[in-house]
């Protein structure tokens, strides 16, 4: 049975889920969900897809399962796949996507919506600011973790590279410059290597040309 | 061997995994991290503990590890406690204990450090309300999710209270109110209960008392 992924192209943290289902040669397909329209607050979604009332949501069969990093442990299960190949390695990819989920994924898609997808006039004063210069601080943990590495954990691909990567291959500008992170731009350069490797705007319906 | 645990008293992150330590039953003990004196922040901390230059860390002979939610698997991985009955039930807990470091505990424990630990004429304009918010946003979530159930999956406590609880029962204000949200306010009463409870200032050295 073909696995489906709620998802769209503008979400780091679909893309997080998405891309190791892609990387892992598992049948999936993506499912859009309309979140610009309003679709993950709607009281339909709420009860009946996600309480959380967020993107991605995986099915497969009987499973339905939110939180991009829980997706990710699901197809290291199916798959025997990209979470680490020891016990030692399984717990560090496991604390670089907890790492990645409390200081860069969350900060980087907030700030990247309000500075692109939130109309200026709604903008919140001083927030913007504040949270990139949080995020320059996991940017600096990032890079002086991947000096003289080629992947975050041990010597291939692993939920803590697709975890950590899920903002940072968008173009729309949310103060992250990749030239200004030489190791992290090598290792995303990386990533963009792999076979299979798709940008979120061509591995998930939606993007910003839609509502051009 | 006895397990270290270096934390200070008033970082939820650190209760998240000093609690389950504790209610384990396993042979451990906090080792205080001088936080409010900039050890994380500090070359030989970044360099030799934790390259995230975070708490809380903890060691168990060769084993060195961070993140709570990481901390918390290693818990369950000894003992066979708190990670859910079933691999269904494994999934549910691992699921909120992203969400809360994603959208709870790292939103509560930013706004609780700004709001009650950074002298005022430091505090960035516009960024608690905000982020207060988004807390609100969360607190509902949580709130909902409770109705009905004694604990957030299944039949007893596990990790997924444990992290979603991390903030819960400080003191200071930081826009939590318990006696708003009725199901959090049984719930936390329920974890209260536990045999051998502790509050993260009785658990852990170090609070505010201490800088007074």
């Amino acid at each position: 049975m073909t696995i489906k992924l709620y998802c769209f192209g503008e979400s780091g943290n679909a893309y997080k889920a998405a891309l190791p289902l892609e990387l892992s040669g598992l049948d999936w397909e993506p499912v859009k969900v309309d979140f610009f329209g309003g679709e993950t607050r709607s009281p339909e979604y709420l009860q009946n897809v996600n309480e959380m009332g967020e993107a991605p949501v995986m099915v497969d069969g009987d499973v339905r399962l939110t939180q991009s990093g829980v997706i990710q442990m699901y197809v290291t299960e199916k798959t025997g796949r990209f979470g680490g190949e020891t016990p030692e390695e399984a717990r560090e990819v496991m604390r670089w996507c907890f790492w990645d989920n409390h200081k860069l994924s969350s900060q980087a898609g907030m700030t990247r919506f309000l500075m692109n997808f939130l109309p200026e006039a709604k903008r919140p004063e001083g927030v913007i600011p504040f949270a990139q210069g949080r995020l320059r601080a996991a940017y600096k943990t990032l890079d002086a973790h991947l000096e003289g590495r080629e992947w975050m954990v041990g010597g291939g691909p692993t939920n803590a590279d697709f975890s950590c990567c899920g903002y940072l291959f968008y173009p729309e500008p949310f103060g992250f410059v990749r030239s200004d992170w030489p190791q992290i731009d090598r290792w995303l350069s990386n990533i963009e290597g792999l076979d299979g490797w798709k940008h979120p705007y061509d591995l998930m319906p939606g993007s910003p040309a839609d509502r051009a």
